[in-house]
């Protein structure tokens, strides 16, 4: 039923279209009461604990998990992608220089549309479901290349290039630092990076559909993806939480520091999130990987995740405020040796799988989302002043 | 009050948000039944007729149509703001190589992406309104700066400089073609970029806005603007038309042609326009800049529109099938000398402004826009089976 449009200044739905169910989806949802989220029908912290990153993508845009010969010639595909054509290769060292004051995400932003228009992708309802599905693969499989060539150029250091024989996550560590990482640093990123490739309807999902919708091109519908996740109300800075963690310092400094920042008003960087209203099932997962490699930077992060909740319960009851993913995805990545200017892209690393997932959906139903805003201002035609 | 969100399939609003209200503008309405539509509190006609281009650009981001002084201020800073940044500049060449295969929003998909960041664009809620306007700016002056370029360079051209003492709309034809254009010519231009530079709320434009929300920065929110103007169903082709009328080819062959199309179920490029219930004001106005020029193009495309309207009129009775901006668009484009390819482009050399103002409101309520999708799929969790 179409929304009654009055003539009142209030809106017919809420700010920021909160709570507006806007389309139907088969990838997956979130139930912030359970503290539960999926992908497709199955739960993604189980993904996580089970399967490889290779198997969730599949699964994402294939619509189901793959079989050993499935898998087998999905990773041919993808691992060959990783290389970029020579034209965006050349052109990465201008991206970098210019980048570099606006951060990586407007990096990964330029050398993604870049990637698009130099493999000719054309409007998505001008192709058939399988190329469309193929642009979404030359482009997330592009996106640890891009984004660790872009950093060590950045850093005066060559671009490495990718290799086939790694799994994804561990590519992305190689590619970063030169050397292979070691089998636990690989899975336990890999690890988030399952955890990350979605999340229900988010901003920058919206954003790739809402472009999609238009008929646009796979890169067009990223890099708007990849622009509003640079947003810090939406990408955060999983890298703030760690800030924190510094700043506290040490055990007899939590209970003051903290009491200090929540009486004052300040918000705890790491906790609390706008759905869940429990434990983040993320976190959850993400302490666990932290505890598989101990030492005193995950013990602190525990003590001071305890105390946190605990101060927090007791100056702000029933608002339920736990840890939200950054909280411990930053302990994490620091553990694996990720520098904290790479924490969000790291988090686009990942979601670029979410937001293909979303595009694909999104183009076989060729509707353009189209909303109106409502006139405020002074009521037209008032003639123009001559000049 | 909050949309009731059920367990049923369907959704709780039209598909594509047809006719939602999401927000509150003090930039302008269309009013589709009247044939009317405004910036502000000014019709959008009257200000092209009455006006010109830096006037209404500065209307939308500062509110008010300049005096004498403030026009004198505004120009010089634009103007100064045509030319590009070296780090952009050496880079068109890879960007235009790169994206002759996607078209040219494609390559300002990346050149405006190159220098949000080049010019250190930061977050939106971390910058306040004045710093907002001028990365606003820079960005639309080089609009037409990186277009002509990337065009110049696609044809194996060098790029011409920008220069400071012409209007906005003649220094683009002067960069397009390296000759200054006659004042009939440039007029007509920039008639047309007054009469696009918004439209309602239009894909493009919510995309803009829902990226700002994110607290995003300028270059990501227009680089997605770009993306969804870049959609068929969005940007169009204003050459369509002229490929009609081509077509066609000559006066005798009008109506065979078209009732041949009509009754196939074709649509008929040009014609027919979602919000418009009768004639497209935008139409009307740009009939009347061709007529200015005259010749045999302008008479066959008022033959073809009158009799186009008469068969759809008697073959689609009650639909109100007008010309929209497209059809005369395309023919005083290229009474004007631009070619094909660049129509969609200026297009984005108008609209730009407009999303700047767009996202310059936006940013005023630093609120994220994020609607939820209803799940749709097998009811999760399902046992993640073992690979």
């Amino acid at each position: 039923m179409p929304i009654n449009r009055t003539a009142s200044a209030t809106l017919d739905v809420p700010p920021g279209l909160a709570g507006v169910v806007v389309t139907a989806t088969r990838l997956g949802d979130v139930r912030g009461l359970e503290g539960f989220y999926h992908y497709r029908q199955y739960s993604a912290v189980d993904l996580a604990h089970t399967r490889s990153f290779e198997d969730v993508w599949h699964l994402m845009i294939h619509g189901e998990l793959p079989d050993a010969a499935q898998l087998s010639a999905f990773t041919a595909h993808t691992t060959k992608l990783r290389s970029l054509p020579a034209g965006v290769r050349e052109a990465l060292p201008a991206v970098a220089a210019a980048s570099g004051r606006s951060g990586p995400l407007a990096g990964l932003r330029t050398a993604l549309s870049l990637l698009g228009a130099a493999k000719g992708f054309r409007p998505v309802y001008d192709i058939d479901a399988d190329q469309r599905r193929d642009d979404t693969i030359v482009s997330a499989a592009a996106v640890p290349t891009l984004l660790t060539a872009l950093h060590r150029l950045g850093q005066g250091l060559e671009p490495i290039e990718p290799r086939e024989d790694l799994p994804y996550a561990a590519n992305y560590l190689y590619m970063l630092t030169g050397s292979e990482p070691d089998a636990d640093r690989a899975r336990a990123i890999e690890q988030y990076l399952i955890s990350t490739i979605d999340h229900g309807f988010n901003a920058s999902t919206f954003t790739a559909r809402v472009i999609t919708s238009t008929g646009a091109d796979v890169a067009a519908a990223l890099v708007g993806a990849v622009g509003a996740l640079s947003g810090p109300l939406h990408g955060g800075a999983p890298s703030r939480a760690l800030d924190t963690l510094d700043a506290i310092g040490t055990r007899d400094r939590i209970d003051p520091w903290i009491r200090e920042r929540v009486l004052a008003g300040d918000r705890i960087m790491g906790f609390g999130h706008p759905v869940y209203r429990t434990e983040d099932p993320r976190s959850r997962m993400l302490r666990g990987i932290a505890e598989r490699f101990g030492g005193p930077q995950v013990d602190f992060a525990t003590e001071v995740e305890q105390h946190v909740e605990a101060i927090l319960a007791e100056l702000k009851p029933g608002r339920e405020l736990h840890t939200n993913v950054e909280f411990y995805a930053g302990v994490v990545m620091e553990l694996c040796g990720l520098p904290r200017e790479m924490f969000t892209p790291t988090f686009a690393a990942a979601r670029v799988v979410g937001w293909s997932a979303n595009i694909l959906e999104q183009a076989e139903d060729p509707k353009i989302i189209r909303p109106v805003a409502r006139y405020v201002g002074p009521e037209p035609p008032i003639a123009v002043p001559v000049p």
